[in-house]
């Protein structure tokens, strides 16, 4: 048996899906620089889903059937409305995102053919259960899509948040960035699960819990979190040496794949956010980011990820902090679905091994004995 | 970079909790075989929780704990209510392991000592939450536990099941059986996500969404779908050879760790299942088992799992063919727990590669030239 401490470098499965090759990450074949510059976080999810780019016609389809799934029952709402609300908004997510498999009749069916008919469906609903579920937690009433917005600006009209065309301009470029990663570890979580022939509600759960964590989706509110620890430029220095003397992670660093710390995304996001700045004449997040960037770099020679720069652009755009994850998952859960589609197309179970450090051969003895 | 489809024999991590060595399972360093005929289940949770068997005063403690944390709060009833009846119970069971974490005002902690501290608690909470929903689903009222019962008498009793002793014994037997083994893909499921620093909650959901799939926990069910379908022992050669014939796979044969057929479980339940036709005086599963295994040896050189004999041995107890998932989940959430704590103690990112096979270079056109 081979192996690597947290499958470094391993690989687990063949995908078509997206690549990482010499530092240059495509989506289905397209470098992401492309679509970062030409195509709509709509066109990408159609591209995730189905594997190529959409005709006018099937692109317009494809519009009014997301429009359409958009819209949640009255009973579904309900639910919402009974979650705690002192749980947190992803905890919340998660049980919501099972609630949806709850209320599909045709939950096990995991056929191919089906589920390529239902994707797009599946997707609508986890989108709308975000915005629902951020306007059932401040106690506002729920809010409709408008037929004739794109995905992007239906998603902050949904939510009820103030935008301008700039905002869906970048949100949309995130949200691209954002759609998958190849086997990142809430795609992985949402392979090993849809590997044992479970539905695809099962599989997203297990994704979307994954996600969560500080290490993978949740550091964009960690960086979000430092920033507001260190609060001014100047107090960059002293606080990030006191947080790598006690041996704390910094928030935003570092990368599994990209260990040179050149992850293609982040150049797109680095100039997002000092367009930002200039456009709000507010360059607080800018400045600190770069005084940070240099800090880390100099000190552990750590180069930052996309969560770094994310955090920034969505404080620059007034996101509240809460839906900083839940954005990831959004974006994310396009190649989630992908992904879990890929596997049942051509399963095997996911099931490795581990190698036993604890004690061997011991004997039981009754308790009189132990 | 190396690897291997479905990561077969690729080690992903160093464990201390089981370990199966030359064909030999052991929970702790203790042999499956001796914990089978010595100890019993409520033991065998204290020694995957803490890594080794409780003195007498410890164990004391250890049940009381177990017994308390049984009750539910009503509104976490009220909530079990509210899940739509068509659902299955797997997807039912699901969106409740997600809302306990939603009721839990600590569920972020992950620190290791606290967990330690409310690791029985959480697993308690998770059992009483099958039963309560079994009751519930049947629009029957919830029970209490009895403080003078052990664990599987207690579990039998909450679930309003009729019982005897000799099936109690069993059941703790099976679940003894069931409680861990190594990384099958629920336990690595909730490994991955458990190392993104999520909360237990979410890596728990994720383990219980892939044991769902029919490929593993949901193999038992299958199993009993597979009995049922057959009907008669006459039937078998038949039945099996036109599955065979249709490249089906037949539940209950085959698994990925024991390729010579020998999982060292088997033999117990094989007995057990002999002990019980016996018992109860009626062969009729007992024959039906050992022709299948007979015919599916012959034509395909495969051994039955685990899954085989359980089916069987649900069924002479009475258990209500529902229940059979549940029931692998309420002793494999033993070894989750024990797994999803040893993953933050020792905590690396898994995170995999894909070997690329799409297009490549692809040039993004517009609409017209599409």
């Amino acid at each position: 048996m081979s192996g690597s401490f947290g499958l470094e470098g391993v690989i687990v499965t063949t995908s078509k899906i997206s690549s990482i090759i010499d530092g240059v990450l495509s989506y289905r074949g397209y470098n992401i620089d492309d679509l970062f510059f030409k195509s709509s976080f709509e066109e990408v999810i159609y591209l995730l889903f189905y594997g190529l780019l959409p005709s006018k016609e099937d692109f317009e389809k494809f519009k009014k059937l997301l429009y359409k799934e958009f819209f949640l029952l009255d009973g579904f709402l309900d639910f919402l409305k009974r979650l705690p609300l002192k749980t947190s908004f992803m905890s919340g997510l998660r049980t919501i995102f099972s609630y949806l498999g709850n209320c599909d009749s045709e939950e096990d069916d995991i056929n191919f053919l089906s589920l390529q008919e239902k994707i797009a469906g599946i997707y609508a609903k986890i989108v709308s259960s975000v915005t629902s579920y951020f306007r059932i937690r401040k106690g506002l009433e729920v809010l409709k899509p408008k037929e004739d917005l794109n995905f992007t600006a239906n998603f902050l009209t949904m939510l009820g948040l103030a935008y301008d065309d700039v905002a869906v301009f970048i949100l949309d470029k995130i949200f691209i960035l954002h759609a998958d990663h190849e086997l990142n570890a809430s795609t992985f979580a949402a392979r090993v699960t849809a590997s044992t022939l479970t539905d695809v509600y099962s599989s997203l759960v297990s994704a979307l819990a994954t996600l969560k964590g500080t290490i993978h989706g949740g550091a964009n509110e960690q960086v979000m979190n430092l920033l507001e620890e260190i609060k001014t430029v100047d107090r960059v220095e002293e606080v990030i040496s006191l947080k790598l003397k006690n041996k704390e992670k910094i928030a935003g660093f570092g990368h599994r794949v990209y260990k040179d710390g050149n992850d293609p995304r982040v150049k797109h996001l680095k100039n997002m956010v000092y367009e930002l700045a200039k456009h709000k004449n507010d360059f607080f997040y800018y400045d600190m980011l770069l005084a940070i960037e240099k800090e880390v770099y100099r000190k552990k020679g750590l180069k930052p990820n996309i969560d770094f720069y994310t955090a920034a652009i969505y404080s620059y755009l007034g996101i509240p902090k809460c839906l900083f994850t839940p954005f990831f998952a959004v974006s994310r859960a396009v190649g989630w679905l992908a992904h879990i589609l890929e596997q049942y197309s051509n399963n095997r179970l996911i099931r490795p091994r581990a190698e036993y450090i604890g004690p061997t051969n011991l004997t039981y003895l009754p308790f009189t004995q132990r």
